[in-house]
């Protein structure tokens, strides 16, 4: 603590992302990174922009790159906002379109990044639980704050870390009803098996759907994240941007990206992949007595009846395979675990077979 | 305007960066892009970083990058702060340690970001007056809020749009006396001929220096941008980064940073050279009639006591060049014009002679 800073600063619980270890030779499956490589597409058209030319400042719009993905999800440029990856544009939604005098609502069990926004941002919130299969139930959203309204509603789907994925028509009904806040489908696992709600965004001026280029399109590591949606809701992004940061993605980010989204027949290949891996993975850990969420995301919440999460994670740590443990009530006895090749889903099994005999 | 938006962003002014034209065969002298590349290291780094690995996260402490600053400033790497350009770096360093219950100082004639992030934030400032001669006199910022202190000093050293620099004995007679708030130095443009604060870090716990890969580095294009202060202030930017986005630099921006910031000798070479310009420049400019403010920067500051400023910006672009031009008070009488390869600048005042021939 220091005297020179900020009261915000002094109250900041900050979020502690999953380890990136230095040490190479490690089975990596603790943050949902893809398996394999991006679109050679995307590493061809960044090695053609990185010249000279980056002595010159980015395009500050980005407007090449919102081309790009207006033409990929049938909407128009100016319904679509991007930044320094989805965590950056999540950033500015809930400084922009979700602090408002009532709280907002998000899962107990989600993504830990919501309420440190919250914190950064002085926004009031209230957390919805998961019901008893750990599944969101939209009911509980309508009721939550009933009579009240609410100052938006966020959740990922396929949510995280569970896995688990919400029908579009669930989406539809809450929209019907929740029509006076925003609703953020944060789609970061969207592309491993749900339907993406971006097909309802021309019905629906108060839906906002965020993706990212860190799963499934394999570029965790150039960090470009997006949101689709109403006009209204992306001239509102773009004015807290513009008040923070005129040019957050760079010139190589923007031509890899583009490539990256361009390129479907990759995105088609590598999610089908991971979707086949992800099958084979969870029949072979049930059969080892796990019982495992069903999972639409790169990875899977599973956990063991007879065995320790923490103990779990630990020994597979000793056999230099690295999975994810929260320390957090209702999940402390579960793993997430990331989907990765196939000689890797063989290895973690042959380590748990080893741990458990 | 829409019912959606928080309070916050209804009552935003968002900055405008200076004009980015997509068309080519324009003379951009504009917004201070340097006029020859990156160090060749830094292409070569960047493309080494550009493989499947962008699968993977960054590592999201940027630790090499740190390191590499450290190392070039005779600093530790908490000492440290980096981010996605210095305009993400200053908005973290507004929110996390200017803003308190005083109002913060700054210039009247500055960098037009800095108000913006005010608003962002709802933090007061005051605005202190540059004297007769265009300069920063720090006995103004000692008194302007004499006996009542004030939550922070942050001016651009040399000055934007100005050019004008401090003498390093003005900055540190100023943390002499301002010891109860934090003073930021931004040293966007410090290599151009002006003493870095750097120096004093380890003597002032409560000055904070930040520098741009954007101007002497030729890296624009890039976003990178760090600020270097005693540990614990740093320790206060890395609780709102990390409460913000935790991975703001990209694989390939860390690997090209790394490499610019270790080519002393590229930085010498074309930072003189933009030096030997500067001074042709004005030298060619004054005998054409123009008034031009001392600058230590890359770019000048300057008018002609017999032409609008708006004008003469209107007839360079009629001629394709283009410089920058600010309607506000004090100012509007002057043209802001970067620093050109010898061609460019030739180019500039044969187009200039016509114009007021």
């Amino acid at each position: 603590m220091s005297r020179f800073w900020s009261k915000t600063v002094q109250q900041l619980t900050p979020y502690v992302p999953g380890e990136q270890p230095k040490l190479t030779q490690l089975i990596k499956l603790n943050t949902n990174e893809s398996p394999y490589g991006p679109s050679p597409k995307a590493l061809a058209a960044i090695q053609e922009a990185n010249s000279d030319l980056l002595r010159l400042y980015p395009d500050p719009n980005s407007d090449a790159l919102k081309q790009c993905i207006a033409r990929n999800y049938q909407l128009t440029a100016n319904q679509v906002f991007v930044g320094n990856g989805s965590d950056e544009v999540l950033a500015h939604v809930f400084l922009g379109l979700l602090k408002h005098d009532q709280p907002i609502l998000f899962p107990d069990i989600t993504y830990s990044f919501y309420p440190v926004y919250c914190k950064l941002y002085d926004i009031a919130y209230q957390t919805v639980p998961l019901n008893h299969e750990f599944a969101i139930d939209i009911a509980d959203y309508l009721k939550a704050l009933d009579g009240k309204g609410n100052g938006g509603i966020i959740f990922p789907n396929p949510n995280a870390p569970t896995g688990r994925a919400l029908p579009l028509a669930d989406i539809r009904a809450l929209l019907e009803k929740n029509t006076d806040s925003v609703v953020v489908v944060d789609e970061a696992y969207v592309d491993f098996g749900t339907e993406s709600a971006s097909t309802l965004i021309n019905q629906y001026p108060n839906l906002l759907v965020s993706h990212t280029l860190s799963k499934s399109r394999a570029l965790a590591g150039l960090r470009v994240g997006y949101a689709m949606g109403h006009p209204d809701l992306i001239e509102g992004l773009e004015r807290v941007k513009n008040s923070f940061n005129s040019y957050p993605i760079d010139r190589l980010a923007m031509a890899g990206a583009i490539a990256a989204i361009d390129d479907g027949a990759h995105l088609a290949s590598i999610s089908a992949a991971v979707i086949k891996s992800r099958e084979a993975l969870v029949s072979d850990l049930n059969a080892l007595g796990f019982q495992t969420i069903p999972s639409q995301a790169n990875f899977i919440f599973t956990h063991h009846p007879q065995h320790e999460a923490a103990t779990l994670a630990q020994a597979l740590r000793e056999r230099h395979i690295i999975v994810r443990h929260f320390k957090q009530a209702r999940i402390d006895q579960y793993l997430r675990i990331t989907i990765g090749t196939d000689e890797q889903c063989a290895a973690l099994v042959k380590a748990l077979k080893e741990i458990l005999a």
